[in-house]
């Protein structure tokens, strides 16, 4: 069709930002586990169904007006009119054994692929293979079509919470639902609601990092708040190759509360620290350990003191890793006292106060992209570490139940690991992922911090 | 280590070439079938011993010095000091029923992912899950590091003409043995040949395409040999997309040979014929025909007039596809006429005439990889088939039978389709590869170039 969708700012900028080793697309994997009844050749009968009935909707049916000048400031979308299903829906399958190692594996070389920009920029792949007769979705999605948070909520009009259910569309095929429209719109503390915040920040302009550098300029504008605190240099803060690592770990979110409660810290805090003990482990193990701590980068959602309705609003504070501190609880005490205090000062602040100084943390990190700019700009954190709600109820796909629903998120220039959490029911599902080259071996922080979960418990007995 | 191996210009040119879209990787697909005491996980075990041994020799050793501006005039070779041989060598695995339809999707999509410039160019994945217990190695290098026929002799050191042999080491890691390389140096009559006489001709220059227009250029040089037929526009020669469709087929040399003396033709002829049947039955499926016949440009071996020692040299001849034929008898018959014709002529000329036809022929693929050329420059021809000898006698992986051979040449703009044809032992191995997009079912080739071995067959009855 002849319509033409223009591009918001901030999508755009993340087109702009693509490039053989910046890739801005997000996913998720989720595995599922067969229900008694499965019938045999499950994937292969859904692949012919497939073929059969390529009905797509928006926005799973545009693709980019001009693909080939992917920044084009006159960029947009266009409605695909020969739509090649089979290319988006795929079938892959594990090597033997078929544990959770080879699914790793597999999904990092497919995370590693670029995104067809001549098509719609997305991929779902049917993983079989794994142990137990199950089966596990990878799902990929440019970041310019939709953020992370709106496609996994798309994603899941694909799924049933009704484990009866066996005939629910493919996700490609419901009409837009006002539900799933509406839950996008929720204030979910994403890094993209704060590049959105950073983006309002610089003003109605389309150059963003132009207006970043003013923001970033000292002296000309009433930038009083607490300035980001200086972050170490390390392995993890460098230039990026193209090629990605992937892990996951899932952790009870009753265990989790139950051992922050007793040291006092919220459910954030002990992701922090999972996530502090598995760096300081790994780098400790690859002889790269800063002597100072590293700094991780939270959104959060913050109540502002100007808010006389109680309302919430998107905001980022920046937290102590804690990582010079060998003793497991010493370091959780201080992490919790970190993000205490980062909290405390966001709070005291306006709305307006918020979005400032989220648009200044996130600036360093916008401005890493600019090619050699890393190194030189220094970072303000070492790494982003999100944590987003996820499905409230268990979700089947054709009977087939889901078990867990791990993010990957975007690796950049500068941030060469990211790590996303995901509750899922009564789960936190982790997804680590990093560049493949300056971050060796990262499939161990995923068992590092089911270590450090044990070892914080083992302290309370 | 410090040592800079300069790249020759036609390697270069390779580089230089590289896009999104046209990417100069070749590649080989091999099935194997188990011996009778076939280890079990042997390709898990086989894994293990690889992640221990990582002795690897030039030239898989080597990477580019310059990988983010690959076409820097001054690219060349060094030793990768942190060979991660884990990404080189890869475990894959087929969904089921493992038949060779599915091998042929997962290649088709393995061979639409870009190389790596960052690390040495190349790519071995073990492919698990076929059918019977057998695997597949798909092997994938960039045309910059070797040509697809060097390429090949080298992976066969890494195999035995022993079934016997259980410890043959992987090809990296053997020292480079002379054998090989002066395998290397017959006359074979390849692409790379041809595009290497072109570069001759066209002198010492660094930018071939330049001196290619001047060869093309008419009138001012003594090019009185005959011009380029003028080949039909047709869906193969336009832009392709970066998606590639692989398919295969294999026919026993004895039956393929009786067949063409019975018409009075040759081995190249027959091959001609088959894939000439193929492409009339799926361009009117797609009702994409062209009225006047297609061409195919083929690779040959001639003995030139001049040369009294009846020693060899490579030439390139144009023949008729006679598409338009629909008597499958009467077309076998055209395209003999047309090879003969065009082998007459070409025995006519001096080496030096050989060489000049030769790259007046390729001049034109050369320059519609010029960006915005594709449709504007004339094709000479409509495709490439290439007939290469391949292995003599049988070969094992480890007490593993290779089966067959497939051959995986480069699409590039203008020229969407490939067919490539080596020899293993008494089996003509197909390998159709083409963009995705320009030429969709293109695995139909396979399935009609064997409905038309065995409607000539009973012609003949």
């Amino acid at each position: 069709m002849g319509t033409v969708k223009r591009l918001n700012p901030l999508d755009w900028t993340f087109l702009a930002g693509e490039t053989r080793e910046t890739m801005m697309h997000v996913g998720s994997l989720s595995p599922f586990t067969p229900p008694a009844d499965a019938p045999p050749d499950f994937l292969r009968k859904l692949m012919d169904e497939i073929r059969q009935d390529a009905q797509v909707y928006s926005p799973w049916n545009l693709k980019l007006k001009t693909p080939s000048i992917i920044a084009s400031p006159l960029q947009g979308w266009v409605e695909d009119d020969n739509f090649d299903v089979e290319y988006h829906v795929r079938r892959s399958a594990l090597p033997s054994p078929g544990d959770e190692r080879e699914l790793g594996i597999l999904v990092s070389r497919l995370h590693s692929n670029s995104i067809d920009f001549h098509r719609p920029p997305w991929e779902v792949h049917f993983i079989e293979g794994l142990e137990g007769g199950r089966f596990a979705i990878y799902f990929k999605v440019h970041h310019a079509l939709v953020d992370g948070y709106t496609g996994a909520k798309l994603m899941e009009a694909g799924l049933s919470s009704n484990p009866k259910e066996r005939d629910t569309p493919m996700f490609y095929s419901r009409e837009p639902a006002e539900r799933v429209a509406r839950a996008a719109e929720e204030k979910v503390p994403t890094l993209e609601a704060l590049m959105s915040l950073a983006k309002e920040q610089a003003g109605a302009s389309r150059n963003i990092t132009k207006a970043l550098f003013k923001t970033l300029a000292p002296g000309k504008e009433k930038n009083t708040l607490v300035a980001p605190m200086s972050a170490p240099k390390s392995i993890i803060n460098q230039k990026i190759s193209r090629n990605r690592r992937f892990a996951t770990q899932q952790f009870p979110v009753d265990r989790l509360k139950a051992v922050a409660k007793a040291y006092d810290g919220t459910l954030n805090d002990i992701v922090l620290a999972l996530s502090s003990a598995g760096l300081r482990k790994l780098m400790l193990e690859l002889n790269a350990l800063p002597d100072k701590p590293l700094t991780a980068m939270l959104p959060v959602n913050i109540r502002p003191k100007d808010d006389p309705g109680g309302g919430n609003a998107v905001g980022s504070i920046l937290a102590s890793l804690a990582t010079d501190i060998e003793d497991p609880v010493e370091r959780f005490r201080a992490i919790i006292a970190s993000t205490r205090e980062a909290k405390a000062q966001l709070s005291g602040m306006t709305k307006m106060g918020i979005m400032e100084y989220s648009a200044l943390l996130m600036a360093p990190m916008m401005l890493s992209q600019i090619p050699g700019a890393v190194g030189r700009v220094r970072p303000a954190f070492n790494v982003v570490i999100s944590n987003v709600p996820g499905p409230k109820k268990h979700l089947y796909f054709r009977g087939y139940k889901m078990e867990g629903y791990y993010p990957l998120s975007i690796p950049i220039a500068g941030y060469g690991l990211n790590i996303t959490v995901v509750s899922y029911v009564d789960t936190l599902n982790f997804g680590f992922i990093g560049c493949r080259d300056t971050l060796p071996h990262l499939q161990r922080l995923a068992v590092y911090s089911r270590e450090a979960l044990e070892e914080l418990e083992e302290a309370l007995l």
